[in-house]
């Protein structure tokens, strides 16, 4: 029996990061009521949600518990064990998106492993969970390898880039890696990324392909739209799509793709909200976080499209770019600054600033610019 | 003695209504600090600012405790007493606006005594705090006049178009009506308003001027920018940031104006954000409110120009126009919602849609479709 529903709707989200606290935001002014599953009072959204829980959600009690007084529960991260959400799930808890969903698209082994039994391209690869196979296969991958965890990657964690078969070993003495996902090197000329918004009846609606450019392994700028021929954007939106469709996913997914001389590559996907769309607060007619509640509560969708021709996004990473605030604007009037709230941590994301315009890489510059690396930020000022 | 400084800038904000509402939000992601004095919990923005204080902002010491610990203290409404105002401040409280760009701003009959002085078209006009003295200039003004409570009128309330100079006697029987502006019956063509954002230091920034369409004395559409003539904007832009000056004001202000035959006369200000203005949150690079924050806190102003080509605003009048929620925007995917929170009473504006586009009077008449008005809205379905 399903557990009686609020008179208005409720959406839970496990986790209380960025994510949460943009999505937070979002329904603030649509008058959704937001319940936040945090570990601490501290955290970013719990300043903003509607209500916050404090509690573990890899305690499958306090997850049910938690998802048992929501019409939906969502996620701001996948760190949730798979076992866990199937015991919530199969004590009714209402996950958007699903165990199922969740646990391929947050293993980089089975989102490759679905990707090439639908026929969306991924590069060559191999799993191994001993280090003698692991050997074997970089061997028959060509040697130069790029060893990663199947889960828990994020920010360039967990992709270890390998130059002789050899030097795997130092990456089967952490258990907890195995298995890992070998892979050649692959010439990369840029990355992108697709988000896409789907609601549990299959309607879904695609946001542009945008640009994403990395700086060691973390990412630092997004470009919307990409530089794109209009096949290669279909394409890369079909594909994305038929991840959707297949995982049976709600709410918002991104797909990030690796741009190769041997053509467009899966890379890796996100079964929520990604940094790679936070342009669309400012640039799109509805948010990624506007969407995503929308979504998860098979709401109608708002129009993914861009309001304005162009728009570039920075983040502000603690300890490595300047960490924006208002004073900081001066220098750059129509920038729009979003800050998460968070405590200052070396690498950390605190922030981004998107700017739109007509000129794509002019806004991109200008982003740049106003987030310029420590280092230079000095000698700028 | 100035009251010990918060390590980090604390905007508070008598009120809590859904001018306070947005301005909280805007808040959230610079990683300001709002503190709002709100008579109840269920008021608009008791749900989403970062602190909230239960308190009546008349009460003196009240007010002065408030402001005790906010950096600087802004309005939602102008409710609070000129007198009380000049008491707090007296006792040490940062008003933003101060207690006498307050008591101008909100009063009719000051309002036109300083455009009068500083070269503002005013219509003619006359104060009469006495019955004799008001049907006396009545008849100066023609007889047919509109008679405007001083204070305290907004939505049409306090505006009482007059066919004879007799008919004044019934507002006269109000005694807290006293003083009136008399007015004579002007040929309106279209209302026009021009907001404008100012730091403590006098530097100002323009938003577009916007054309309001009024129903029943309240305001249905705002269309952005107004169609006008280059140096019509000039001029109205000019006495706006004059107005603003002379007031030595802080913060946002719109100033309304009659487009008539006889020429542009001032018809109100107000001494914060402004419902003409909501269309800055989803098309101007800083909404009214993120720039009212800035403002009041003396920081750099953000830019003032919009993202799109053009822009329309409908609001949400309770029992009157459809109450637009998410499934409603299924007819309207473009439209960005904006709900305030407010239990629903006969003609309340509890929330506005805007639509962004290319073609001004499109976005009009489709906001106007999707907030139609409740007695077609079934035929409409």
């Amino acid at each position: 029996m399903e557990p009686p529903m609020a008179r208005r709707p409720v959406v839970g989200i496990v986790g209380g990061g960025q994510l949460a606290r943009m999505m937070a935001v979002a329904a603030i002014e649509l008058e959704l009521h937001v319940r936040v599953l945090a570990r601490s009072i501290d955290e970013p959204a719990a300043g903003c949600a509607r209500e916050v829980v404090l509690g573990d959600p890899s305690d499958v009690d306090v997850l049910v518990g938690f998802a048992a007084g929501c019409t939906v529960t969502t996620f701001d991260h996948e760190l949730v064990p798979g076992g866990t959400l199937r015991r919530a799930e199969a004590a009714g808890a209402r996950l958007r998106p699903g165990a199922d969903a969740m646990a391929v698209a947050s293993d980089k082994g089975l989102t490759r492993e679905l990707a090439r039994r639908i026929g969306v391209p991924v590069a060559p690869y191999e799993l191994a969970d001993r280090l003698p196979d692991a050997v074997a296969a970089a061997h028959r991958l060509g040697g130069a390898v790029v060893a990663k965890d199947t889960r828990g990657g994020y920010d360039g964690r967990g992709v270890h880039p390998v130059r002789r078969p050899d030097d795997l070993a130092p990456l089967f003495a952490a258990l907890e890696r195995r298995p890992l996902v070998l892979e050649p090197h692959l010439p990369i000329r840029r990355e992108l990324a697709a988000t896409v918004v789907r609601r549990p009846s299959g309607e879904l609606a695609h946001y542009p392909v945008v640009e994403t450019v990395q700086q060691d392994g973390v990412c630092r700028l997004v470009l919307a739209p990409a530089a794109i021929d209009a096949e290669r954007e279909r394409d890369i939106q079909r594909w994305t799509a038929a991840l959707a469709a297949a995982l049976g996913h709600a709410g918002v997914l991104t797909v990030e793709w690796f741009d190769t001389d041997g053509g467009l590559l899966l890379n890796e996907l996100a079964p929520r909200p990604h940094n790679s769309a936070h342009y669309t607060i400012d640039a799109c007619s509805t948010s990624q976080f506007e969407n995503h509640l929308r979504a998860v509560l098979d709401l109608p969708l708002g129009s993914t499209g861009m309001i304005v021709p162009s728009a570039a996004s920075a983040n502000l990473l603690s300890g490595i770019t300047r960490e924006v605030d208002v004073v900081d604007l001066a220098a750059e009037p129509s920038a729009r600054l979003h800050r998460y709230g968070k405590a200052p941590r070396p690498g950390r994301k605190v922030g981004h600033v998107t700017l739109c315009g007509d000129d794509r890489d002019d806004m991109a510059q200008r982003a740049l610019r106003l987030t310029a690396p420590l280092a230079t930020a000095g000698a700028a000022r």
